[in-house]
């Protein structure tokens, strides 16, 4: 065994040469990160894929492809699509939240007789968020 | 040319056998979804992929790895993990926006009388929300 293949050489069991496309990207220490990336995209086109791309840019390129791939073997099913669905229903949770919350300002302002003591004293209090909400809706 | 071959079978420029992987998923009215995945992919992997999930899945798998190779070919560098780094800093700056809004709410609760009129007057303003948000930071 040579010790200075790259991981994909070493997984390709193919000779490693100085101007192998992976050895900058697939170090021997973390055969796992080739392991997965040729699983899901195969190597052809991962090699395809930096060879297209100016070196400057090509680890960028790597890291992103292994985490799809992470993302991928994970959920074979959605894959990161799953996970971007998940933080776009998360940022529609916080927008409805933060325009609840400015409503909230809103009413206070206009309605300050309303805006009792007991009644501030529930700021962040859940229920009151609740009862709160249901003025604006 | 055979009508009835899957824009895959098309592509690969082969017989559409009746039980074909990528029939039900790259109808041959949409060449191009095919092309993207295979592209990106690989048809075998794609197969491959798609021979282990159980067929009510397969739909959903098809339509995120096509939506994957799609970010990928837009953005060859970042792919969709660009995307989720977009989203990622989008809660983080609504969160930021949320907590200083719930900040604001708290502050006029414990100081009525520092809520003037013409301070009420300005909720939404930006300017106002940069001199609030002095308050709390």
């Amino acid at each position: 065994m040579n010790p200075g293949r790259c991981a994909a050489c070493r997984y390709l069991r193919r000779r490693c040469p100085p101007d192998c496309i992976f050895s900058p990207y697939f170090p021997p220490n973390n055969p796992q990160r080739f392991v997965s990336i040729h699983r899901i995209y195969g190597a052809s086109n991962v090699a395809k894929l930096l060879q297209q791309l100016p070196s400057h840019l090509r680890t960028q390129a790597a890291d992103s492809l292994y985490l799809e791939a992470q993302y991928r073997m994970e959920d074979p099913v959605y894959g990161c699509v799953g996970l971007i669905s998940l933080l776009q229903q998360q940022i529609h949770d916080v927008e409805r939240q933060l325009a609840m919350t400015q409503a909230e300002i809103a009413f206070r302002a206009r309605h300050p007789q309303a805006v009792e003591s007991n009644l501030l004293n529930n700021v962040g209090n859940p229920s009151f968020s609740n009862q709160a909400s249901s003025w604006f809706m």
